[in-house]
């Protein structure tokens, strides 16, 4: 538990000069010194490389090699920017690709699994997954007319997810269990391994969203069995708005599942034009039509530097970042009404710290407008602070704990309307 | 019918010289002078324009701006860029939204379309119609699990739709016609409008695939009564490789459909997290997850600049142009043994131009090695010369024609193996 770490910025500093991984925050774009990013769980930050990459792909790719581009490079990028996320979250390289959006890339696999999961009607969630996912889960088991249900298990106490009725609820009715392994608004974080064995004890399949997760957990899919997972690029992956998601089938699966959006980047040969569907040997299957090159090459530059970094060393970095800024918040922001709304357990935490206030939007708008902090905001009240190893530094922490507490001690939020901002 | 046009190159420039639209090719990055591009309809080219966009969202919206970036324009681009390309397609403003691949939004108004037809067992479509879409129409019969089944209209040359076979195949059975308008081996392009007339006098929807027809011919969807359409936006459009496709659902049909992949951005108000998905008001609502930005804003340029060509001027310089190239064709290559593969009449064709010969892969491949153009191949035997009208030259016809008379009477073809290359 994070106690009695010093308060002053020199503490901070000294963090800052020990840190293996501080030399990385030179590989981004930051221009404005007196900024401090708490948001790259929403939106990493820009690699210098990947600003090169993206010239180099519209201006010499693109602008010059026009369509031989896709013989030279294109077609890869699908499975060569898996296999690099394979070796972030420990699975093999032909068990993942890059493709479509998380909530389509999610649509995919649930579809999928609940197909061969037909006998089976229930498909347990929590009410602290991302609400796209349950509007997609619900949309997948409403279409398939196999008659199963999305039941939403509550949390108690809104921060931790339910494991133990989770754990309790999995039976011979479970066809699907999907979740947020890291969830958004608190950052609690599920054992992946034993939610996984007891789903096959049953006989049942689990369906992870990484999006919080992948880039800054030490994941390993195949070490827990994992069965299926889609995962966000553009959170601590770094890959650009609204980069393609990442998605995960275990090779064991691959053959048995089926791609309920069948299309000619999935077919087996699609370059023969068969008017009939025949879907690709392995994880390719899962592909459906030409991904948005750009949008994926951006994405590869940011996910080298993390696999330069190493993720034991990234996860190592987040931790001890959380903690700090735990120990800060008991110490400096408590006394002034701020609640702890994630995990005071490191074990059952991802990368972001949400802090509650019942001045909290208001204490959000302020510390935008007024103080040059981004964090990002989750109805009712969190303040969610994210923690990207790779560039986020002690002394950024050090100064968004302070900038919060001058927001309040000096009722500089009082100007702001308790009313909510267009979006956040 | 095109003949006696001169088949001097003089002729060439002459035309080119009187082409009011000749000066927009230097909007574009033309790098490399001595290659003849005729493969807009698979990859358009890069707009000089585009380049600067990309580097701006890149470096400064994403670089600088960061999460702030959402609230100063992200948000807007499926529905912004959405009503720009409703301006090429005779649509309303708020009925187009640009974000998932082509695929993807196929599947989505096919399902809708199905799910609002549902006592009704067929869909129609035929087998010129692009593979792709074929594999996703019977995905999205298989799993409404309806028992609707794809009908398959065969062509009776391969050239030309069986538009009269489809006209007497539409009844009260009918859920949907599902077309390419133009289509991608012949150019054959269907009547939109008695189609959609036929289809609806028997109470049946139809889905247009428009990739081969947008930004190039004079679409007008609404004066058609037309219901649904999806298309590319990396061939005509320019938009990049792999830029997300758009999709049209008719105004009054919107309330009454259902995206199948009900996603945040879809939703009615996403930073609300309600965990029941409530459908946004409008064409909003086919929207799932977070859009790839890049390529989105990637695309918006090139959409700018057809619509400061206007496309009426553009149809009639792909029109003249695919004249020109028949009449070359005619004096020149069909002497040589090349077969015209697409319609003769312009009425009922795009705007590309595809020539069969007995060694057509090999003539394709020597054209491209030897003679630096690049046409696109399709099986069996298509050449498919792609016309661009914002960038393709009358000289770049003439070239063409002239480098394929080389290839054939100098027989530099034929130290190529009559078998595919990896992909074209």
């Amino acid at each position: 538990m994070p106690t009695a770490i010093p308060t002053d910025k020199a503490y901070a500093w000294e963090q800052d000069a020990h840190d293996n991984l501080a030399p990385l925050r030179g590989e981004f774009v930051v221009d404005d010194p007196n900024l401090i990013y708490l948001d790259g769980n929403s939106l990493g930050r820009l690699c210098l490389r990947t600003a090169n990459r993206t010239r180099e792909v519209v201006e010499r790719e693109w602008g010059q090699r026009l369509i031989r581009a896709w013989n030279e490079g294109w077609f890869d990028l699908p499975a060569r920017i898996g296999a690099k996320i394979a070796q972030l979250i420990g699975a093999g390289a032909e068990e993942v690709v890059v493709a479509d959006s998380t909530s389509v890339s999610l649509f995919k696999l649930a579809v999928a699994a609940l197909d061969v999961q037909a006998n089976r009607p229930t498909i347990l969630t929590d009410d602290l997954n991302f609400p796209s996912d349950l509007y997609v889960l619900q949309g997948a088991a409403d279409h398939l007319g196999n008659a199963q249900q999305v039941r939403i298990l509550p949390s108690s106490d809104g921060i931790h997810g339910p494991s133990d009725a989770l754990m309790a609820a999995i039976d011979e009715n479970t066809a699907l269990v999907a979740l947020s392994l890291t969830t958004f608004k608190s950052a609690f974080t599920y054992d992946m391994a034993a939610i996984t064995r007891k789903a096959h004890e049953h006989g049942a399949l689990v369906l992870w969203d990484l999006s919080h997760a992948a880039g800054v957990l030490s994941l390993d899919l195949n070490a827990a069995g994992a069965d299926l997972a889609v995962g966000c690029t553009y959170k601590y992956l770094n890959g650009g708005p609204g980069a393609p998601a990442f998605l995960f089938v275990r090779r064991g699966l691959q053959g048995k599942l089926r791609n309920p959006i069948p299309g000619w980047f999935g077919q087996h040969k699609p370059f023969d034009f068969d008017l009939v569907y025949r879907p690709a040997i392995g994880i390719g299957r899962f592909l459906t039509g030409t991904p948005p090159i750009l949008s994926l090459a951006a994405m590869e530059p940011g996910i080298d530097l993390l696999l330069e970094a190493r993720i034991d060393a990234v996860r190592a970095k987040s931790l001890q970042q959380t903690e700090y800024l735990i120990s800060l918040w008991e110490q400096i922001l408590a006394p002034l009404g701020f609640t702890l709304n994630s995990p005071r357990n490191g074990a059952l935490r991802g990368s972001h710290v949400s802090l509650g206030h019942e001045d909290g939007l208001r204490i959000d708008r302020a510390l935008i407008e007024e103080m040059q902090v981004l964090p990002d905001f989750r109805y009712p009240d969190n303040i969610r602070l994210g923690i990207a190893p790779l560039y986020t530094s002690f002394a950024d922490i050090w100064e968004a704990v302070d900038r919060l507490r001058l927001v309040v001690t000096q009722r500089l939020f009082e100007k702001y309307p308790a009313k909510p901002p267009a979006v956040t």
